[in-house]
């Protein structure tokens, strides 16, 4: 649980915002940005539950039931509630009268159900609407130091556990992938995390080249390369790493090479990043790397994406994206190259821009032998 | 993965729908809805993917990367993707210049983003929004027979690990609720579940009285009344139930008179099912038998919700819903009493309407005893 403290100053920057731009209110929904800012933590459901934002005030607007919860773990002491007989559009407007607001602009959390933005819309019809990213992002995309500890212990424990389950070597043959994938997750929860970052991607032989397979019953076999795509939460934070290996025996030619450009095209994009520097840079980077090794067109998405509350969340590192880094930024540096119908190549670290440059959060070996030294 | 006949003929029920009230599109994104058209599952994501129902057409827009994915999964052959370096916004325009869309009224899933309506509204300026459970609620609210053997079979699986868990009886004096639910979810698994259904709670003593307690590091103790509420999913539906036991000990008095009373309630609510019953007459049924025996204050929520490819959906079993129950329906009937600071009870069992009564999903002991005879 985030301590009152800093979910009290988050409050307040964020009111601050609000009142600098002249909006009316922020209203969230259970999502990253409500427990960025009060604590409490669920996920979306379909009862109205809601964290309204003024320049001068926060309240709750909640299920009775989960009344007890929210003032556990927050400290916003305004906590309305609504019970399952009861019409929760109600207690919207009388929000809204209490609040003073509905005629001005009003900030809805980017990840808000359309069932919830179409009541808001309908209790406040002579407001307009933006999206609480205009005031969050700027709050969020710079992690401070708890959250940076966070981090550091989340990619720390993903990169134990992919030591372990690269130490398998010829043990992982006559797997399937959901049989490690099961490995995986028991040992991250063993190592001290708390739930996955998402679900965990093991992709066997031309299992890998989808970017996004998951885990199947396809068995590993000797020569395949497999990519392990995964991460746990420590104190709600995820790590998210890639490596991709051959348990056992001989892969082909081509993916010694493939490899061996991805891996180039992923230590480019590392040493890329750094303050003042644009995220459009660290893509071309590695881009760059990648096409001039034939292998550009099998590159199929951007570079990586922010890390934080949110698994994915900016900065997106894209070809197009000119936003600069700034200290404090976190996100993945992940080329990839993708063979339909063959293999794929993945290789991902989390690096925090620091003042003077980088820094890497995961450190395990990038080889794709099972047992070798560090690359 | 739902058969490509399937989805093929909701998609056909579908645009019928959007035909007869002349609607111009129904637009889904990643959600129960998507799954249940189409056969493609993902989580929400950041990235635009849609799936376009018109009355006479069917497409998605999806990021490059998800191509391959998309047509495996659906029958939907018109994919149009865009890679990372684009802006899906204009892909949007050039879909609904081809769709010929934007005049009339266009259904948003449900579960959108904000992020994603403000896109659809920014690119759809001349429209009117909707939400798509103004058609689909109606052909999703009846469980065909496909659906209903894949409820059964969830029921059946959280029923046998729900007896299991109640076999430990004394030896889960000491266990941490968090270790009663990693057993559990193990368990799940290894019988031939997919994944859990929700967050398993598990809530021993005080920690029983929050209903969305999930579980903690609280140890069992004698004579503590334990809510174990969990299902796990067959075939992508859930199962849903909860039983309250002591695993060892003796109860407090007051805990017998309180689980006496909510079985009472929970049978007098399954009781009160049956085709052309009103939503409300079930609650009625369960919450009257609380309110005469004392415990009206201490059932702080509704009777139950429907249950399909998402877990809470309609219909509700609320006070106030007058909608009529018809054959197919499946929801839960799961009354509960909560005493602050002391513990919960909460029986809960999934049922479904029939032609001529109710069938319940669920039949494993309902006693709060760890190893006696079915009540």
């Amino acid at each position: 649980m985030t301590a009152p403290s800093v979910t009290e100053s988050r409050l307040e920057r964020a009111r601050d915002a609000l009142a600098e731009r002249d909006l009316e209110a922020l209203i969230c929904f259970p999502s990253s940005n409500l427990t960025y800012l009060s604590g409490f933590e669920d996920e979306p459901m379909e009862r109205h539950l809601f964290l309204f934002v003024t320049p001068e005030r926060a309240l709750f607007v909640a299920p009775e039931m989960y009344d007890h919860q929210i003032r556990e773990a927050s400290p916003v002491e305004d906590v309305r509630t609504w019970s399952d007989d009861e019409d929760p559009t109600r207690l919207l407007e009388a929000v809204g009268d209490d609040l003073g607001i509905g005629e001005g602009r009003l900030l809805v959390d980017d990840r808000m159900w359309a069932l919830f933005t179409q009541d808001l819309r309908a209790t406040f019809p002579d407001a307009t609407f933006g999206l609480a990213s205009e005031v969050l992002e700027a709050l969020r995309i710079r992690k401070d130091e708890a959250e940076l500890e966070a981090l550091r212990e989340a990619a720390r424990i993903s990169d134990r556990v992919s030591e372990e389950i690269r130490a398998f070597g010829p043990a992982a043959i006559g797997m399937t992938e959901a049989e490690l994938a099961a490995e995986i997750e028991t040992r991250l929860e063993d190592a001290g995390g708390a739930g996955v970052s998402f679900e965990t991607v093991v992709g066997g032989g031309p299992n890998g080249a989808r970017p996004h397979h998951r885990h199947g019953d396809r068995e590993i076999e000797p020569g395949d390369p497999v990519v392990l795509d995964f991460g746990t939460r420590y104190e709600g934070y995820p790590g998210d790493q890639t490596r991709t290996v051959v348990f056992d025996g001989e892969p082909c030619e081509r993916f010694l090479d493939v490899h061996d450009a991805v891996l180039e095209a992923h230590h480019a994009g590392v040493e890329a990043v750094g303050p003042g520097v644009e995220a459009r840079e660290v893509d071309r980077a590695a881009r760059q790397v990648l096409e001039e090794r034939g292998y550009g067109e099998g590159f199929i998405h951007r570079t990586g994406h922010g890390v934080g509350l949110d698994v994915h969340e900016p900065p997106y590192i894209t070809s197009e994206n000119d936003r600069e880094l700034e200290p404090g930024m976190v996100f993945s540096v992940e080329p990839g190259v993708y063979l339909e119908g063959a293999f794929g190549v993945r290789i991902e670290d989390l690096v925090v821009v620091t003042d003077d440059g980088v820094e890497r959060l995961n450190d395990s070996p990038r080889t794709w032998r099972p047992l070798e030294g560090r690359e």
